[in-house]
C-alpha cells in the first residue's frame, strides 16, 4: 500500500467551486484499477488550502495507471485549474499507525 | 474531529535514529485526552521526509491539551531535535471521504 500527498492551494474564493468540482471527479479516481481509498480535507488556519490523500494498492496504479488513462484527463480538466500554484505530489510508506 | 497534519524534515542520516525516537515517543501522543488515531508515514521521492497525521476529537485537545501537557515536554525532547527545519503543523476538517 502506498498513500499519494498533495497539498492543494486553490485560488481564493473559488473554494465552493472548487469544492463542487470535486463531489463530481472523486468518481473518477475511486472508479481506478487499485484505489483504496480517499480523504479531501481543509485547512483550519487556511481555508483555501486543501489536504488530498489517496491509498493506492501500489505506486504504478496511480502513476502509470491512473495517470495515463482517460479519466486522469477528465480529473485534470475539472480540477487543475483551481490550483495555484501548481501541487507537489508525493508517496508515503506507512510506518507506524495507531487506532 | 480534527487532523493534524505536518511534514517532518529529518535530518539525513538521522532517519533511522528518529524512527527509533518516534517508536519510544508514539505512546506519549497516544495517551492524551481527545487522541483518536496516529499514522507516520516516509516518503518514497525524499526518504529523509515524513508525514504525521493525528486525529484529535477535536482542536483543542491537540493545540492546548496535548501541547500544554508534561508529556509534550518528553515529546519535544525526543524528536524536536531530528528536523531542519522545524516543521509547520496544521489542522484540516474533512470534506470528503471514500473507503
Amino acid at each position: 500500500m502506498v498513500l499519494e500527498h498533495a497539498v492543494l492551494e486553490v485560488v481564493p474564493a473559488q473554494e465552493t467551486a472548487f469544492e463542487e468540482a470535486f463531489a463530481a471527479a472523486k468518481t473518477l479516481i475511486s472508479a481506478a484499477a487499485g484505489f483504496r481509498s480517499l480523504h479531501l480535507a481543509r485547512c483550519v488556519e487556511n481555508p483555501n488550502r486543501y489536504l488530498l490523500l489517496v491509498e493506492w494498492e501500489q505506486l504504478e496504479d496511480h502513476t502509470i495507471g491512473f495517470r495515463g488513462s482517460a479519466a486522469y484527463q477528465e480529473w485534470r480538466s475539472l480540477l487543475h485549474h483551481f490550483y495555484d500554484p501548481f501541487p507537489t505530489v508525493e508517496h508515503y510508506e506507512s510506518r507506524v499507525t495507531i487506532r
